[in-house]
């Protein structure tokens, strides 16, 4: 089985992703980002991104149920059902999940942060956690019946409301539950970079104990990214791969090893 | 088993709906309408609805790409995914899907409509059709593992397109599949009405063979629906509730007979 991630770039090509996949006719599961087709709706939506700096200054994406809704409409809604129909046109006998159905992946809600209001200090809380679980019974019935999962925000958290997550972090939850033999990660990059504004300094091959000091080397995003990755390795990922989404073939060149492989 | 027609008015008290289902602890289907909150964001999209006149004079809607977009978005997307959590945190372990999710209600794309076009006659076509038949073996695979269902348009075409459909035919190939002892339609009324404009008229049982003279008493919209309902008997069904989707218990009072009862 392999677990497939598409990025939520403009400029990730979907169709060649799902036609690489159709021809592998292997058991997987697509997990689909859609951040520039969100940042898109909620601007014609006049419904911005908001975002909250903590006490500490943490700067983070602040979902209201405005955001949720905006959430439901881009990642669950169109995305979802335009990858679906794709798949269906290739043969693949696709069904688009968010995380809420089926409670297929399953979190705990965000605390709070602690922002600053004038002298007050107030805890403001959103509609955003991590993954703890995913839901395996439901998720190998349709594998094992043919059809391939697509998944996508927002998830579930423990009293049944839909909140934001980070996709690493789902995928990290269906590895721990599925054991996929392979993991791929399509991104706006060739894969990880040396140099992250040096689009010629691919790193080919990132060994487990080398993640660490990958980790130190990184900023921002990308750190939580490397984090996860380690995760994903104890969770029981035999390789990863990261690699170019914007190409002709971005499926069928990542398993050929044209981007990072990380054993 | 229950099929519950969720209308999408603005006024339908779609939590009211949910409870009562929860509270009943039956196996259920429901089909989730949403052309006021499409309407909504279709509006705030600047993607207004589309209409064409066919040469016979015939006015009916024209579902363009941008408007598949938006039925993906508000109703795949984000009626779907609120009710399936409404659905959660009443214990209800909803699956939300469309019609393109594991080909679950599987139609035919309309040929298109003769428009006239200064003194030319030309066929436009557009992303609608008639749902032929459901995944029967999906929605009882679901449905016998505990998952409730939650189904919206689009459906699926022959060729794997997502086109628009009317959802009293989904119920209709969903009936044939399924078999519910019972189809409950939840409507901006308090059910089928002597006199459209006069609430008072509720007309509380119609007789099959009815059917028919009161398919000549109505226009329009609700000729359609008389003739949906027709062919619902004809695909199996005992009993038919149309009923007030407005009330604080619109499943209960259905259920006891509040509306209008079709058997």
């Amino acid at each position: 089985m392999i677990i497939v991630k598409i990025g939520g770039g403009a400029a990730i090509n979907i169709e060649g992703v799902i036609r690489d996949l159709a021809a592998l006719e292997e058991q997987a599961i697509l997990v689909v980002g859609a951040n520039a087709l969100r940042d898109e709706i909620a601007e014609k939506l006049d419904a911005p991104k908001k975002t909250l700096t903590s006490v500490k200054g943490y700067t983070s994406v602040f979902s209201d149920e405005q955001a949720i809704d905006v959430m439901m409409m881009a990642y669950a809604g169109l995305r979802n059902k335009r990858v679906v129909e794709l798949c269906q046109q290739c043969g693949m006998n696709a069904v688009g999940l968010s995380g809420l159905d089926g409670r297929v992946v399953q979190g705990v809600r965000n605390k709070g942060i602690r922002v600053k209001e004038g002298e007050k200090v107030r805890i403001v809380r959103d509609f955003s956690g991590k993954p703890k679980s995913a839901n395996g019974e439901l998720l190998r019935m349709l594998l094992d019946n043919g059809y391939t999962p697509v998944l996508s925000v927002p998830i579930i958290d423990e009293n049944g409301f839909a909140i934001n997550s980070e996709n690493d972090d789902i995928v990290n939850v269906l590895q721990r539950e599925l054991h996929a033999e392979k993991i791929v990660q399509l991104i706006e990059a060739p894969g990880f970079l040396d140099d992250k504004d040096d689009p010629t300094s691919l790193v080919a091959e990132i060994s487990q104990p080398e993640l660490a000091a990958r980790e130190e080397q990184v900023e921002g995003r990308m750190k939580r990214k490397m984090l996860a990755l380690k995760k994903l390795f104890e969770d029981g990922a035999a390789t990863v791969l990261i690699s170019d989404g914007r190409v002709e073939h971005p499926l069928q060149d990542a398993l050929a090893g044209k981007g990072t492989r990380i054993a």
